[in-house]
């Protein structure tokens, strides 16, 4: 069996049957003309009053990257279903169109292009299925982080899901997407030494269980590791602070423990107990890190109890996104040849055309509203779409690093309106309007569809 | 930028810092004696009255693999925390243990051991990230997909979830998790080379768009693939129906389309019309696939409603099993040197010891309850865990072929009681016990850390 591992030169299959044989049927009928297809979301989940774009990096390296290797003709050729001569010409597969899309870390919502294809129909058909993937988990991802950063109102939050996360693409990007997004650091050492984001990591229950004593294992990691951070509710979190202390004392100066995690029971409890006793040792210096099934909600009652927590370790339900674990996003044709196009399907129209997304900014500095009109238009505000590919070749602007992604981020959150930070439903939501040019458009098409369909109006 | 995809060669970086924190500091302090860890779910989802296991034939791979290449190290060497002997020492890092686990396909229920490691301790310890990874959401997934299948009661269930699965890794392997769990064929190409799983699709809404006329798109679809399903819905339900029927008597015996689609609107009212109108034009033999939104509980209504529908499209929430995104999986110490261990942390105390699973079979052949007890004693039923591989190596029995896997996992669904397939949880759960000698080894051990700890016995 061939590994199972995904590399950009097979990536190629990553993708839906149909793309292919949709692929082969263009070609058969001479369907070639250029395509545009809009990459958006189009219903936000309930809990989410914005969502922050990532994911194009990954996309635009595989539209650079996508072959079709032998191995993957050969299969293809196994199938019944194409012809040698179509799978002859796969084999010169290449994306040479152009991509517009918001930067990565851009602050974005329902119905707002988040990229742009536009090329050969054949080449932004096939793809379809890979940038969906990628931007699709990525924003989700980016966008829980966003709020579990926020939750924590200033306190660090590390990363952890790796282990929970859906396999080891969605460890890796994910990490990347929480840092974007805010987060402080990483445990997936992959995700360092590939994004060079900070890694960081306390210590295992195991660790303090292969010893004979609790005390053992914290006087062994801390000589190791002075600066270290030790897990004190193997056995009983108290007796585990207790020891933490003894320690310091033996240690005296050379005693340099960073903080202490909480990983059991009642948190804001504990960390009360907790800080009072190193307080009392004279261990004002010694914080209290957090973790155990966090998310941006038990953050917030954490500190709203006053729990003196410094920071925090949150895993699965970010690193799943676990209560938004999918977008409702699509990849929809826009245009064909030069003409917009749109579906009516009940409760999934499209809005036709190349698009462009304008956002307004208040007296304020914060985002007051959106437009999203025709590409061929000049509105009010900052166009958020811009080329980041073309002739299948990345723009500079196609070239983010990941430190500038992150610096936006963190200037659209902070121009968000306060009322979309809510853990609730930002009420009003976000103002997103279409342009008249853009609903003319649409009303048009739409009703040369109804005519054609010899549909009602309405 | 280092590429972004990992591979065999590269997985030893796959883990969270602290696995590797805690190896230096076993490999100073001289802890290198056996370990054994357990990994098993702690909770069942609220939603799930089983989980179907999956994921070893990737961990097992990786252990046979991991390694640590140049890069790796020289990218370790940055961070400050290791030294130049441990990082050379790495170099060498091979896992050489033993592994015993349940055969993927087989029904788990919490607690039980999905698969137990026993190798010296930073072998062991290093690996938890990856196989908690991989086991955590390739579980969850089958799991999801199992109460999916069970749902459309015999109807096929075609797995179109890539698009939205968390990255390329999750969408392949969770293919391979929907196929084990009883899913009839996938839309993921690459899953389809590597796996030799059945591939199906459709067309999408753009093929049609992209055509000035839905009967156009129809009559060059059907030319080409004859035998295909037609999607309805890209304008009017409806009308896509009388147009296929159009078709079917313009191409009259040459007209073989096997089914259409129905992917937006009230599927169930659709499906009867679309359903009435084929029968009156003599197209009985036309079937309806139904899609958009779909899980075990939108189908369970369809088909409860009475609607005519032969199969369905899957995606999303199997792909990212929506409703339990993640699983409270752990890799816990079991026994370090021989010795017995466990944690105590409020509510999250573990069981000590290697140890057995064995399942009762009932006098109408369904499971009718399961033990965990001590790996050394023999009880009724039929013991679960088998060792997969051997100092490094897989046994036979650690090569299980994807057939195999699959008709384990549809007998083991078969002799489940009947009430765990129910939608809702479960009443009763299903029994799983710990044995007398797991128990009283367990109170030995809690008793003894109790004492050690100072904490009132409970």
């Amino acid at each position: 069996m061939p590994s199972p591992w995904i590399t950009d030169e097979r990536a190629a299959l990553v993708t839906d049957l149909y793309q292919l044989t949709m692929l082969q049927a263009y070609r058969r009928e001479g369907l070639d003309a250029d395509a545009t297809f809009d990459l958006f979301v189009r219903r936000l989940p309930p809990s989410r009053s914005y969502l922050v774009a990532c994911g194009l990096d990954d996309t635009l390296r595989y539209l650079e990257a996508v072959r079709f290797t032998d191995d993957a003709l050969d299969y293809l050729g196994t199938l019944g279903l194409f012809d040698a001569a179509f799978l002859d010409g796969l084999r010169g597969f290449r994306f040479t169109g152009t991509v517009r899309a918001v930067p990565e870390g851009t602050v974005v919502f329902a119905n707002e292009p988040i990229l742009e294809v536009t090329a050969p129909i054949a080449e932004a058909q096939l793809v379809e299925t890979f940038l969906l993937n990628q931007v699709t988990f990525q924003t989700a991802i980016a966008s829980k982080a966003a709020r579990v950063v926020r939750a924590a109102r200033g306190r660090p939050v590390a990363e952890f899901g790796m282990r929970r996360a859906h396999g080891t693409d969605a460890a890796l990007k994910g990490a990347r997407a929480t840092w974007i997004a805010g987060c402080a650091s990483t445990s997936d050492v992959e995700a360092g030494r590939v994004y060079g984001i900070p890694v960081s990591g306390t210590m295992a229950h195991s660790y303090i269980e292969a010893h004979d004593g609790e005390a053992d294992a914290f006087r062994a990691f801390a000589a190791l590791y002075p600066e270290t951070v030790l897990l004190v509710d193997t056995y009983d979190t108290l007796r585990g602070v207790e020891r933490v202390i003894a320690l310091a004392r033996e240690l005296g100066d050379a005693f340099a423990v960073r903080a202490l995690r909480l990983d059991s029971g009642d948190l804001a409890a504990l960390a009360k107990a907790a800080r009072r006793m190193l307080d009392e040792a004279g261990l004002t210096g010694v914080g209290l890190f957090a973790s155990s099934s966090l998310d941006e909600y038990a953050i917030t009652e954490l500190i709203e109890a006053g729990a003196p927590i410094d920071g925090f370790g949150v895993g699965t339900r970010l690193a799943t996104s676990s209560d938004a674990p999918a977008l409702d996003s699509v990849y929809k044709l826009a245009a064909y040849a030069g003409q917009p196009r749109m579906k009516l399907a009940e409760g999934k129209t499209t809005l036709p055309g190349a698009k462009q997304v304008w956002r307004r900014t208040g007296p304020d500095g914060r985002f007051s509203g959106d437009v999203i009109g025709t590409a061929d238009e000049a509105l009010e505000g900052t166009p958020l779409l811009v080329e980041v590919m073309r002739d299948g070749r990345r723009t500079d602007a196609g070239r983010d690093d990941l430190a500038a992604i992150r610096a936006r981020a963190a200037d659209q959150l902070a121009r968000l309106p306060e009322r979309l930070h809510a853990l609730e439903p930002a009420e009003p939501p976000y103002p997103v309007e279409v342009s008249a040019r853009l609903g003319a458009l649409r009303d048009e098409v739409q009703a040369a569809l109804r005519r054609q369909h010899a549909l009602p109006g309405r």
